[in-house]
């Protein structure tokens, strides 16, 4: 064994994270050693932390350390907008950019028949709970555009269609600052689909 | 704040790690979130175990969960044979390689006027002791090539010379697999200097 006992299980665990190779887990578990010891104490706190506070909203699903999260909890939000995302991950992402001012549901997956992923193993039944509820309510169905997402978004469109929903999904499109010559085929057809007249 | 509270903390934790920005910080996170319980738990763990287990060993200044360190106990090393060394990356890079049999001094620093760092600021004077004890000594210089790594060179060879001791440096040349004609100029001519005569 080149490394000491505590310095190669700590190696082991850099490794088990996303990207993290051999030869950079050793250089984050060699850094370590150089933290201070109430940095090292507070990183191993967050870790139990994490684990142990986070849990999903009981309204919308999204990662929250309490009962409700706190986008469910704001009164100033439009809670007649739902914005319906994959995972938690999404939230984040819109959260960030600022611009929505609805709330969310996390389905926490995508319908998906060849992975035995069918209505009833994501969160749907409590979308259709709290959609009743609303008066005039509004989804925004924000699925990525693989076969599993757009299965997804065409099955929640069929259950609302009926029930007085207003129901979107986000435009397709040329990402800003591509160049068009480099484009795929397939966002190139989906741009000029999703057209928008300009306005003057 | 977009992440739950104990995310963000744990967020900051790994940005404190070398070259993990923002967005790796929170991608790591979240997978965190994914981790067994006993994954956290030993990972938590281990990152105070490297902390509290980790020192120096007595004999060579290097890592160690002991007093002495695996390699300084070993006695089927050539501890005639030291190889002076920067920091105890430079161990580890060593035992990787797995041809070198002797022992270690890890120096923890370089000579550096420049950063006010002198000879008695880095693991020197435990080097000429250790030295003293040995019939014949070995030393293998294996600093870097820049003016630090040069002038402690240098200094160690002046400690030693009349000593009776037996002083060489790593070779400089070509990086195995290198094209000669994208070789720096330096490289080049410690190359040329270096040159060996090649055996029948």
């Amino acid at each position: 064994m080149i490394y000491p006992a505590s310095l190669e299980k700590l190696i082991n665990y850099y490794k088990k994270l996303p990207g993290i190779g051999e030869k950079n887990a050793e250089r984050l578990a060699l850094s370590t050693l150089n933290f201070k010891d109430e940095d090292i104490e507070g990183f191993a706190t967050a870790l139990k932390d994490v684990k142990n506070k986070i849990r999903k909203c009981s309204i919308c699903g999204h990662l929250s350390e309490e009962e409700i999260c706190p986008i469910c909890s704001d009164e100033s939000r439009n809670h007649n907008i739902i914005c319906v995302i994959e995972d938690y991950k999404s939230v984040f992402s819109f959260e960030k950019v600022g611009n929505y001012h609805g709330v969310y549901h996390v389905l926490n997956g995508l319908i998906s028949p060849a992975d035995n992923i069918g209505p009833d193993n994501i969160n749907l039944a409590s979308l259709v709970k709290r959609v009743e509820k609303l008066k005039n309510p509004e989804l925004i169905l924000a699925l990525k555009s693989t076969v599993e997402g757009e299965t997804t978004t065409l099955y929640i469109k069929k259950i609302f269609e009926k029930k007085n929903v207003m129901i979107s999904r986000l435009s397709y499109g040329i990402p800003m600052g591509a160049e068009i010559d480099y484009l795929d085929i397939i966002t190139l057809d989906k741009a000029l689909e999703d057209r928008k007249k300009i306005s003057e």
